[in-house]
């Protein structure tokens, strides 16, 4: 059986989404960020860097939200060619999500919602870097269907939640940035139809 | 004949190191970041987020250094298992750097470093992650000899740039958190004695 170690947040609902995708059974452990439970010495033995979401799967614990999605790509199949010039295809728009879209997404709600204090400076650095990103992509979906190529994968399920957080929390401060990527909007309506998807945004579930 | 377009950043030396390693025939291209090179149309078609680096085998162009990393490792079958336990523990510190250490110590870099605004509370923000995530890796160096574990791997090369640029750029501002990490300074200095390595800092060649 598959344990999951996750909370509401984008990253943290990358698996759910991917494990509904493919039918698998599991369970999840919430790891809730507010009341710290992140710096728990048993959540740290899982994942040495005290960030969700960290998986279990039989003897082996693995952490990282793109590591864990390539591991259950490649134990199932699915969603990640085994190989071939679209497996790269996948595997770059996956480490763009990674590398770009999920960090700098992820320091422009720090700067621009959750930080008390305020540094302008920061706060447009990284609305503009934002609006970059979410440009590159409306842009690449001009040409494909899918982020990666004609066929739904990996990289999709990364980059959707991260979408639905800018839109959700950063839609003020980038006013009208978002509706001006048609072919993102596009997207994100052909993603968010998917039940797998609409299934797991909703989770994990909290009290 | 592989192709890498690339340049003098931490991410652009992770594959001169890697090619160096594999011992695989290859052409530089250099994308002067400084000339803006990386905005070239003809270098966008190749790159659509005009980072570097990015590679051309064949036909198969390919950007995001870790999703090259990934590529170069399956091409050959060297420095990241096939399959097995050991494939995802290199995979989930290959992924820790290319969401966490890398876009972390880029931000130090540029609020601490390269803007001419200063932003304090960004720079000391950039600042206490980047000492974390080195704080990190020098727990994980106390139990294994390299980043995932006995074995040197793609998670290693794809670090290492980016701590010894945190060592240039970033130690004046760090002052003494770099030195109290015993197990970072023995695995960088494992590393820099190799020779693929030290050739792979040196490129590319510019003049």
């Amino acid at each position: 059986m598959l344990t999951l170690h996750t909370w509401t947040t984008p990253n943290g609902r990358k698996i759910p989404i991917m494990l509904e995708e493919l039918g698998l059974p599991y369970t999840i452990k919430t790891v809730n960020l507010g009341k710290k439970e992140q710096f728990a010495p048993e959540f740290l033995k899982l994942s040495p860097n005290n960030k969700i979401p960290a998986m279990e799967d039989g003897g082996l614990t693995i952490f990282e939200s793109g590591a864990i999605l390539t591991y259950l790509a490649e134990k199932t199949g699915k969603l990640l060619p085994p190989n071939g010039p679209q497996r790269y295809k996948v595997l770059e728009w996956l480490h763009w999500q990674i590398g770009g879209l999920g960090p700098m997404l992820g320091q422009a709600g720090f700067f621009a919602v959750r930080s008390e204090q305020k540094a302008p400076l920061a706060i447009e650095h990284f609305l503009n870097e934002t609006d970059r990103l979410l440009g590159v992509m409306d842009k690449q979906l001009s040409q494909h269907t899918y982020i990666a190529g004609a066929d739904y994968s990996i990289a999709d399920i990364a980059c959707y939640p991260w979408v639905m957080a800018a839109l959700d929390k950063l839609k003020p401060a980038l006013a009208d940035k978002l509706d001006n990527k048609p072919h993102l909007q596009r997207w994100i309506k052909t993603v968010g139809e998917r039940p797998a998807v609409q299934r797991g945004m909703a989770l994990p579930k909290v009290d």
